[in-house]
């Protein structure tokens, strides 16, 4: 198809392609013509999921570079090829002492990278709560853990690792944009704990 | 104690004290001069609250005097002024079709305000799922369900209910801080998983 039947099929405007194009987040077409190229399916795929990654998910120009450089040239094995797109996709974490997330990831009986960038986001996010003053309970800390190893295990089970383009894909769309929904239903899940608690007489 | 000695029990600048309380953030201090006024511990307290709202959490000023309008001005029942709190730190959710939040939520066995904050970003996060072409597999589904239950269930189980005050403040805090805990916590248990089911020779 060409350039604007791209465009159209994927809902975006011409000009947008254009500056993926440029940018190198989209493959060049394949010439027909000096000025005319051609497109095809994997064109629309990687098209959707660049502007899922810079839309909703809020990444970079540079971090989609990176996940879609995973995408295009993985690592010899999954976990190392999955590993690079989780670190990819990862927000600079403000430096601080990982001791305290070391211990609780430790006491979780995960094994993480001590250096990488996912131990320190758990690190200053301590830090901020410490900061605060706000000491979480040992059965709320005992509940993180347990649900969200509940959550992190299944979505590990089921992702597809046929091939690294489509196995990434699921793991970075899969972490990113599941945040908000985890996030949105802790809420529902509070609303719906705090009637049954405070309102039992409903 | 002074408004210097504040600050500095804070580790906070004076400037910074002084434009929370023009702001009305800080109630003012017991006046024992026509320049010079007493804080108690309960304006330390508040201190350290508005700035974990204002700095981590990124609540805006406006969301900040709304929770604190909540713990000084609490509703006649706890479930009510939790309520208004939540509401207050909601972000705005782009405006999405509330069916599939609403069928989700009603699968969980949860009952929320179906024209509510946290409906409406339920509802937003399903959207840019959709917008991506990712679905999320039944499984995966079962598990967010379960894994967030079980962590806001032991979080609303342990909130202090004795003041107002109290009870907004963990729940405010526990909400805003605690999010980057989760999320930072779950990339670590996919690295975990992703190992154990990669990495099964290590």
């Amino acid at each position: 198809m060409r350039i604007s039947e791209l465009a159209r099929a994927a809902d975006i405007p011409v000009a947008t392609v254009k500056y993926y194009l440029r940018e190198g987040l989209l493959p060049p077409g394949r010439l027909t013509a000096a000025t005319q190229a051609q497109y095809d399916d994997a064109h629309l795929r990687r098209l959707r999921l660049v502007r899922a990654l810079l839309g909703p998910a809020r990444l970079s120009i540079a971090q989609v570079r990176a996940v879609l450089a995973t995408m295009d040239a993985p690592e010899p094995d999954v976990f190392a090829t999955l590993g690079r797109a989780q670190h990819a996709t990862a927000s600079a974490a403000e430096p601080a002492d990982p001791a305290d997330a070391l211990a609780l990831i430790a006491r979780a009986g995960w094994r993480a990278e001590p250096d990488g960038p996912e131990v320190a986001g758990v690190a200053q996010a301590l830090a901020a709560l410490d900061a605060a003053g706000f000491e979480i309970g040992a059965e709320n800390l005992e509940a993180y853990l347990e649900g969200i190893h509940r959550i992190a295990a299944a979505e590990i089970a089921n992702l597809p690792d046929g091939s690294a383009e489509e196995a990434v894909r699921y793991a970075v769309l899969g972490t990113v944009l599941v945040e908000p929904l985890l996030l949105a239903l802790r809420r529902v899940a509070h609303q719906d704990a705090a009637r049954r608690r405070f309102r039992t007489a409903e």
